[in-house]
C-alpha cells in the first residue's frame, strides 16, 4: 500500500480525493499497489466531510510519517508550499504538483533534490490542467529537438476571447459575466493581463531547453485592449484573435513571450475554444504536434496530479530524468523580432498609417467608425516608434501570428 | 554508450538511423548515456551508402552481440519481424517498433516476454505515427478510466477525404492522384477499406481495456463508397466526413468499429485534414484531450522509435509497466448499437425512405441528381433492414458521429 498526503483542501485537492477514489480500483493496478489518502492538510476544519477524519492542521504529522511516500502539493502560492515541498522532498518523499508559480520560480532547485534523494518531483498538472504536456515534453519527444511551442495556456483569457468574438461582445461586458458565472476570479488580473499563460509558456521553456527561463524577464501582454471592433476585422481576414504564449529556440537565441495574436484558420490553435487549452509544438524531425484539452477545472488538473501519482509509485527509488538545468536561458529583446501587425484606427488616421507602414494592406470590414490595416514586416521597435507618431488615431494593435 | 540494432533498412529504418545521426547529441544526453547505431540489418546491399559498413545481412550477428541492448524493429509484417522480436527480447534486449501488424496480432506475447526477461517491448510509432498516444495513454492517463477513444488514424485516407472535401472530386480521381504523388500505395487495400486503422484502433483499445481485442473480430468499412455528392450534403449539414476508427467502453461491453462518419463542426476532429491524424480521448475524470500530428511518413515515424529507444536506454533491467493483457475482450455487436444515418437517395425514391424512417429530416443541398436524409436514431441492424428494401433507390449511407 502507499500512502498519499493531499497538502491543501481546496478546488484541486478535493478533486484529487474524488478522483483516487472513483478510479481507486484501476489507479491501484496502474501503480501496481493500493493508492490511499492518509493525510489531508487544511488550517480550515471540515465538520461532515466524508474524509473529515484524514484532517490535521500540522504539516509535521505528515513530515514525520514514514508511511507516506507521496505528497500532492495543491495549496498554491510560494511560501509555505515552498518549505513545504522542500521538507517532503528532503525526506525522500516524491511530491506532485499544480502549482504552477512554484514550479516556474523553484523547479531546477526542487528538481535537484528530489534527485539527490532518489525521489520525485513532477508537475504534469501545473501546465495545461489535465492535458499530458510535460510528459510529452519530457518522456515522449526524445528524439526532437524542439523549436518551437506555441500555447494557449489560460481557460478564461480563451473562453473571453471565444466569447466576444462569437457575440461580438466587448472585453468588459464578458469578463463581467464571466466572473458572475465562476469562469474568472474577482481579481482577473492574473489570467486577462497574462501572468498565469507566462508562468506556464516559462516552464514549457525552460523543459524545451533545459535551461531556466525566468518568468519575469518574459515580455507578457495580456487581452485587455482587444476589442469587438478587432474582431470584426479578424474575421474579414479569416482570422482569430488568441493570446498565446510563445517559444522559438533560434541558435543561441530564445524568443519567448506572452500576447494575442491574429492567427489564420491554417493554424491548429485556431478551432480551440472556450475554456479549452492546447500547445503546438514544433519538433525539427515530427514537425507539429499538438496537445489538446481542458487546461483548469477541478476534475482535469486534479487527474493530472493523480497520474503523477501513479508514476511515482511506478518509479520508487528511482528519480524520472527530467533535464531542467538552474543555469539561466539567453533571452531574445523581444524589440528586434521582426513580424506584421495589424493596426485598427480613426478613418482620418487611414493615410497618415499607410505613410507610416507603405507596403501593407488595408482590411475592409465594412465599418465607417474606424480602419483596418496589416502592416509589412518590421522589428517590433521601428513598429513601435512609428506608432506613437500616429498618435490619438491608433485606436489598437494585435501581432500577426502564422 | 547503449548500441542499436536497426531490423529493415526501408523508410523507416532509414529514418531511424538518420534521427539518430541528426539530433545524437540530445538524444544522447536525455537518455543519459552515448547512443549508437551499431547493426543495420537488410537482405539488400547499399553500395555507397553513408552507413554501409553497418550493413549486416544475418540477424544472428545482431543477437549473438551482448553489446546491443537495443533493437529497432521496422521491418514490418508478422513473420520474421515476429520471429527476430521474440529472439531479441529473450535475449534481454527491448525492442522498439513501428510495426502495427505484429504489436496487433502479438503484443500481449511479446510484453509477456519483456516483461520475463526485464526489458522493454515498446510501439508508440505503431499508432499516430510520431504523434505520442501510446504513451499518454500508457503513462500520463492513469489516473481516469477512458470510456472512449475516437481517432482519425489514416493518413492516406484522410487526405483522399480532405481532397474529395476541398475539390468536390470523386474518390477514384483523388485515389489515383495520390497514387502518383506516393501518398497512397500502388495496392491501396489496406488504406482504403480500413484495414491500418482497425489495427491501429485494436492497439487503442487494447491499452484502454487492458484485454486484447482481436482485430479480425473488429467491424471494419473504409471510404470506397463515399462520392463527391455526399460531401455536398455533409457541407450542407455543418458536417464532414472522416474515416474513424472507434472505440467505446460500456460496462462489460465494448464497442469497437472502422467506419467513416459525418461529424459535425464542433467535433475537434472536424479540423483535422490532409495527412494529418488525431486521437480523441474521453476520460471519466479529464473529458475530451487530444493528440494530433503527423500520423505517418518517414521522420515523424522513425521520431517515435527512437523516442522509445530513449525510454529503453533510461529503464535498462526495468520494464516500463504496459497493462495488456492475452485475454480477449467481448465486443459489442455492432448491429444493435443505435445512431442516426445519412442517406442519399434517388429523388423518386425520397418518399420511400421518409416512410421507411419517419420522423427524420430531409437534407436540402440544392441538388437534383438525388436527395438527402437523415434518419431517426435506430439500431444499425434496424437500418440496414429497412434500407435493402429502398433497392436502387439508395445510393450511399453514412453514419452521423458527434
Amino acid at each position: 500500500m502507499i500512502n498519499v498526503a493531499v497538502l491543501g483542501y481546496g478546488t484541486v485537492g478535493s478533486g484529487v480525493v474524488e478522483v483516487i477514489e472513483s478510479n481507486k480500483e484501476l489507479i491501484s493496478k496502474r501503480a501496481g499497489e493500493q493508492i490511499e489518502v492518509k493525510y489531508i492538510l487544511d488550517l480550515r476544519d471540515f465538520p461532515g466531510d466524508p474524509y473529515e477524519s484524514k484532517l490535521v492542521h500540522d504539516v509535521n504529522v505528515i513530515m514525520e510519517d514514514d508511511s507516506v511516500a507521496i505528497v500532492c502539493e495543491v495549496m498554491g502560492g510560494v511560501g509555505a508550499a515552498y518549505q513545504f515541498t522542500k521538507m517532503a522532498l528532503n525526506k525522500g518523499k516524491s511530491v506532485c504538483t499544480s502549482n504552477k508559480e512554484l514550479v516556474a520560480k523553484y523547479g531546477p532547485e526542487l528538481l535537484g533534490i528530489a534527485k539527490e534523494k532518489g525521489c520525485n518531483y513532477l508537475f504534469e498538472a501545473s501546465v495545461g490542467g489535465g492535458i499530458p504536456i510535460i510528459r510529452p515534453l519530457n518522456s515522449a519527444l526524445t528524439a526532437e529537438k524542439v523549436e518551437k511551442i506555441t500555447g494557449i495556456l489560460n481557460g478564461t483569457t480563451n473562453y473571453i476571447l471565444s466569447k466576444m468574438e462569437k457575440e461580438g461582445a466587448d472585453f468588459e461586458d464578458v469578463l463581467k459575466e464571466a466572473q458572475e458565472k465562476g469562469y474568472a476570479e474577482r481579481n482577473p488580473e492574473a489570467d486577462v493581463e497574462g501572468h498565469d499563460a507566462c508562468r506556464k509558456i516559462s516552464i514549457l521553456s525552460s523543459l524545451m531547453l533545459g535551461k531556466t527561463v525566468n518568468s519575469e524577464k518574459v515580455y507578457t501582454e495580456g487581452i485587455t485592449k482587444i476589442t469587438a471592433a478587432d474582431f470584426v476585422y479578424a474575421k474579414a481576414m479569416g482570422r482569430s484573435i488568441k493570446l498565446l504564449g510563445v517559444s522559438r529556440s533560434k541558435g543561441e537565441e530564445n524568443l519567448v513571450m506572452v500576447a494575442p495574436f491574429m492567427i489564420s484558420a491554417e493554424n491548429p490553435l485556431y478551432m480551440v475554444n472556450d475554456v479549452f487549452n492546447a500547445i503546438l509544438v514544433k519538433g525539427n524531425m515530427l514537425g507539429n504536434s499538438m496537445y489538446y484539452g481542458k487546461g483548469a477545472g477541478k476534475l482535469p488538473t486534479a487527474s493530472a496530479v493523480v497520474g503523477d501519482v501513479v508514476d511515482c509509485a511506478r518509479n520508487q527509488g528511482r528519480t524520472i530524468p527530467c533535464l531542467w538545468d538552474a543555469k539561466e536561458a539567453v533571452l531574445a529583446d523581444v524589440d528586434e523580432v521582426e513580424r506584421r501587425f495589424f493596426v485598427r484606427v480613426k478613418p482620418e488616421g487611414l493615410e497618415a498609417v499607410m505613410a507610416a507602414f507603405p507596403g501593407g494592406e488595408q482590411v475592409d470590414a465594412g465599418r465607417s467608425k474606424d480602419a483596418g490595416y496589416v502592416t509589412p514586416s518590421l522589428k517590433e521597435k521601428d513598429f513601435a516608434a512609428k506608432a506613437e507618431l500616429l498618435g490619438d488615431a491608433l485606436l489598437g494593435k494585435i501581432r500577426l501570428g502564422d
